[in-house]
């Protein structure tokens, strides 16, 4: 099938190199055209100057790039891919951006004859290379199913969660979660080095029970060592709980916990840790101990 | 072994059981003793009128009581099991207590010539009845290889974590955890309804992920039925996060999240939930999101 990817980032890179895999005609756009050449190089297909010369007479393109402007950016700016989008085709965006935006993108996209299919994932860097992300998609049933057979090329997991806006608002919930469970254990490993415990001892005898998370099995050892490369940072997160935030404000939910959990990162920003992994609240914490 | 047990709890109850199924010769001990008379129909046994008079020839004694002040009745109150301990033996404390507590009674315990060790359990009802309880050891090598094998009747998983109070020390740990994952989780659902999504489909979709939690996969589906009625409940919460809180004063550590959620409880029992369970924190999100 003849599709397009835009944004050839951490995972749109390897999101698109599963599609080519699986058989299907590609073209990339990407901002910085040397790594679209280097894709292409590796992978086949062709890139496109422009995301509506990549758009152009293909049954789906997807997009995976940074932020709501750069969403706004790749479908209705100079050059956008919805000007090249052919009637009856689907726009899938699995850029984690606000659900207000997919609202706006899947009105427009209805009006112009084609569908948009807003689709976040998770499962970070390591999930797009092996092809194993969860895909949370908000869009019509007739969209979805369009856009369905292509996603799986990298899901693990991909499900179709409501009208246009749904998907977002399901990744805000993951988000959510995770900034619960990541401060919970941060404030606990801190607690356990202030109480001379061996805290990977401790984390080793409660890990089983109903203190169990997958922060905990995955990031309790990195964050004792104070390792913050793993992945997803905390300015990338900050972006996702100022979306969480704005949507409450939008629909009357209340976020405590995710509202104070939004400003630790942002002290955790101002410590120089904007491109630390999510779990350096515990820097955060042991610098506030440390007097450091 | 001749041991003893004192405090015939819903903990207390099963966990002298186990000790009697696996062939101790077991004395009980319960401020109600119709509760104990109870026990020794059931599991043979004696029923003994004071915890001195239960601890009396006993090579290992345990106690599960409520609070601090219910350890230091059954220790160093009057007809306390201080007074009636052998020389030699070890008196293990299986209770929810501070730190501070158990080391002033390891202390008491080693001038009088036996042992103390702090054992906080978890796993709830469910782990003292099958006898699959998580222990938290804190104490000296050799009495926690006295009392090991006894503790061994009904637990999954025991360790020695330090000198005393290391044990509470560690329980803490697991409740500041868990207050973060149910707290994180509880505003993740009240959002994912404010925002008009099937909320146990989008935890379904974000189970397997980062976002995951022993929370999450065990009580999503009861807090979104609004039932709170599964085991550990808010009142004794309360007191475990007042420990943690307290202690942290002493130590140094910072627990904001973890302050929060102690006052969202006390909010929870002012809403009259002091005996519902640690999820309830959902319940207070839905009543303010409702205005009800």
């Amino acid at each position: 099938m003849r599709v397009a990817f835009i944004g050839l980032g951490v995972m749109g890179y390897p999101m698109a190199g599963h599609l080519a895999a699986q058989g299907h005609d590609v073209t990339v756009y990407n901002r910085n055209s040397e790594k679209a050449a280097q894709w292409v190089a590796a992978h086949g297909g062709r890139a496109a100057p422009t995301p509506e010369a990549a758009a152009r007479g293909c049954t789906v393109v997807m997009a995976c790039v940074g932020r709501d402007s750069d969403v706004e950016a790749v479908t209705l700016g100079p050059g956008g891919a919805f000007a090249g989008m052919t009637k009856g085709a689907v726009f899938v965006d699995h850029t984690t951006a606000s659900a207000g935006l997919a609202r706006r993108l899947a009105t427009d996209a209805a009006a112009a004859g084609f569908g948009f299919v807003d689709a976040p994932v998770s499962g970070g860097e390591q999930g797009a290379k092996n092809g194993q992300l969860t895909i949370m998609c908000g869009g019509t049933e007739a969209n979805y199913a369009k856009a369905e057979p292509i996603m799986a090329a990298y899901a693990r997991q991909c499900r179709l969660l409501g009208p246009p806006g749904s998907g977002q608002l399901a990744k805000m919930v993951n988000q959510i979660c995770i900034a619960g469970a990541v401060q919970g254990l941060s404030e606990a490993l801190s607690f356990a080095r202030a109480a001379g415990l061996d805290a990977a001892a401790v984390i080793e005898v409660i890990s089983k029970g109903a203190a169990q998370s997958w922060q905990m099995e995955n990031r309790h050892r990195t964050m004792l060592a104070n390792h913050y490369d793993h992945g997803f940072a905390v300015e990338w997160m900050r972006k996702d709980l100022g979306i969480c935030l704005a949507e409450a404000r939008e629909n009357g939910a209340s976020l405590p916990l995710t509202a104070l959990v939004d400003q630790f990162y942002a002290e955790v920003e101002a410590m120089g840790g904007a491109r630390w992994d999510t779990s350096s609240l515990f820097a955060r914490m042991e610098k506030l101990r440390s007097g450091q």
